[in-house]
């Protein structure tokens, strides 16, 4: 490492620790005047912030970045106003900050529970979107956490100015400005050292595509929640309601295409199959295009169906295209999901009490669900309020992050002078 | 890395993440089966763990290996059954895995909560401490994991034996045998491959002394639940009861002195400094050596202080000695444990409860306790029924770690054929 990025780093990680030692004990109304105040600041700095975004598109242009990244990256009036109301949304969550639960008496006479308290110090790397600058800070913010931000070099300018707006706003607050820190340089060896802060930084998440979001996990000797891949199931048992089954397949794959939760391959028990006669023409009519187990595309020979191939089941389409199986037992679709699934959300759809019972103990899933579709992944629809991101791993948080998955809990002792004998 | 070490590794890797797909769904009784009939064959096969064993004694002779490290190593009649027993106490256990929590209805209509699930595949790295190999096994099998141990290479014959009894065990009970395996090598390079093994292992725990866990902690890329120091505080508030704070500070130092959970720093607050009049005697009565502040050393020029230097407030010491300061306020406590202090266990005796409140709220330590011995942090004193260590980390888990530790959560979603709109 480079004497000046080993600097840096240390410098942006101390700040980070001790604004984060201040942010355990704020109190709520403190956090929430501050993140009004910095929707306020966001309104009234709008020129400002599109001029150093104009910056970044000016460049983007010279560089020919693609149209979909200069889109991520264009900021205007209106996403402006968005990036306000989404603060002013945060600082309407609850604080999950100092909650206790299962306070229980022990034999000793102790009172012992959890108190949930902000996990410290979060490292976000994500690529060239200004508003993830916003989003993530209040959250951190909201969850009494210091953030370290490094968005994509494309969106240094645009992340300056708001990462100094988010400043300006802890400072008038009177809370530690180093709660929001930018690693302000485009230094890539940054983001290694970044990874490596152990001595600074309590986790690291990732926001970005497969790549950014690889390359994060296997250097970071920080913990890292990241998001991988969505490859969603559905799977229609032979107990399954037709019309349920027909209404949930078509939600979860045509709803939206480009989305984590969307459904990318159809399992159908053989006794079962009858549903696919209504469901094939209608998504035939939607544009989907369809890869069918061979003995799908015999049954169904006078549709344009594709006949399926082994890398359709690891594909996660993004895209107005489904594969669809026939299986015999729900083991067997269970065992298609555990080969092929990437962890995120499996649904069934069955009437029988004891098939749903075993798909949903069974099933290592994020989101495991039964008769509802797999779009209601997502923060909103569970009731989080706010998202950070789904998590595909297994430590500390799964599925949908809000608030609390930017907490941990300490445990609390109570008493009345108690010794050990 | 050779290409052995990452085939063994390969292999092992794939073996457990096979053992844990299926131990997600094994019923509690056919695990505890499993547990009461490994404590069967361990007091079966009580001589041929014993000749292991003693293969593994004549080593550390020949190697000339300290006293301490060799009781460790050493197993006879009595800890053999003392295995047994904690095998059969780990079958007694609540299973944690299908706990379904915090399920309420969302406007949608769905159902969202919680179900516990384990951790996955986890990875134990330990001393040549041969009950931990049954210790680390009997929970994470409990626990419906699946683990890889790696014991100190002094233990191999031991481990060995031991870890061939506990797949007997799972395969007598008709369980995957992988659920428990040794890195039967003494080889160090698959210790690193182990800790570089993202794609098999979900959770790296290591158990021992500091350096073999900053050795871990600084290596891995799995995420690492741990345990540095236990460098605990008690403060005694200017509101504390006299009689509660000497009873609080002489059992949170005197108790025993070689555990982490014991007092290693005393705060006074200056207008309780009366309560050294009693507690220093005490103290000094029992052995201890006693390094305080220079006011203290002036006020008590009578009793055999000695004055405490700046490293006295980093140490651990694990032994008959405390180093006592006077302070000027709760804050300034909190300053001083903020500063010097590892995150684990500090207790506040006060009777005010403003400034309990705030001790509480403000101390970032996996367990703070107000009016009690910091002797309590203690997985059975908390109710846990088994403890695998205690994590000063802040990701997942913090403080004492039971079965609810090895376990995570997913979301379940029932619905009745809810749909996005």
């Amino acid at each position: 490492m480079e004497h000046s990025v080993a600097t840096m780093m240390n410098n942006i990680g101390q700040q980070a620790k001790s604004a984060a030692k201040r942010m355990v004990m704020v109190a709520s109304d403190r956090k929430n005047l501050a993140l009004q105040h910095a929707a306020a600041l966001l309104r009234q700095e709008c020129d400002a912030i599109m001029q150093a975004n104009g910056l970044d598109m000016a460049a983007a242009d010279a560089k020919g970045l693609s149209e979909a990244l200069k889109d991520r990256l264009m900021l205007n009036g209106a996403r402006i106003e968005a990036m306000a109301v989404g603060l002013e949304q945060v600082a309407g969550l609850a604080d999950p900050v100092g909650a206790i639960s299962d306070l229980v008496y022990r034999p000793s006479g102790i009172q012992v529970g959890h108190m949930r308290v902000p996990l410290g110090v979060i490292g976000m790397i994500y690529e060239s979107r200004p508003n993830v600058t916003i989003d993530a800070a209040a959250l951190c913010l909201k969850s009494g956490n210091a953030v370290i931000l490094r968005g994509g070099s494309e969106s240094i300018h645009s992340n300056r100015a708001l990462a100094l707006l988010m400043q300006q706003a802890l400072r008038d607050s009177d809370l530690p400005e180093h709660a929001v820190q930018l690693i302000d340089s485009i230094d890539r060896a940054m983001v290694g050292a970044l990874l490596r802060a152990n001595a600074y930084v309590d986790v690291i998440i990732p926001r970005g595509g497969r790549s950014l979001t690889e390359r994060v996990a296997n250097e970071s000797t920080v913990p890292v929640i990241k998001h991988l891949d969505g490859i969603c199931h559905v799977y229609i048992d032979k107990d399954a309601d037709e019309k349920m089954a027909v209404n949930i397949a078509m939600n979860a794959k045509t709803h939206r295409y480009g989305v984590c939760n969307a459904m990318e391959t159809l399992l159908v028990h053989h006794d079962a199959m009858a549903i696919l006669t209504p469901l094939l023409p209608m998504l035939l009519e939607k544009g989907v295009k369809v890869m069918a187990s061979a003995d799908i595309c015999a049954a169904y020979a006078e549709l344009p169906l594709q006949l399926a191939v082994e890398e359709d089941w690891r594909t996660e389409y993004l895209a107005p295209e489904l594969s669809i199986r026939l299986v015999d037992s729900v083991e067997m679709a269970m065992e298609h999901i555990a080969t092929y699934g990437s962890g995120h959300t499996e649904s069934i759809v069955t009437d029988s009490y004891a098939t749903g019972q075993l798909f949903l103990r069974s099933v290592d899933s994020s989101s495991v669900m039964w008769n509802a579709s797999t779009r209601f992944a997502d923060g909103f629809e569970y009731g989080l309020g706010a998202e950070i991101g789904i998590s595909t791993d297994r430590l500390h948080v799964r599925g949908p992050v809000g608030l609390d998955g930017l907490t941990t809990q300490k445990w609390i002792v109570l008493g009345s002078g108690q010794v050990r004998s």
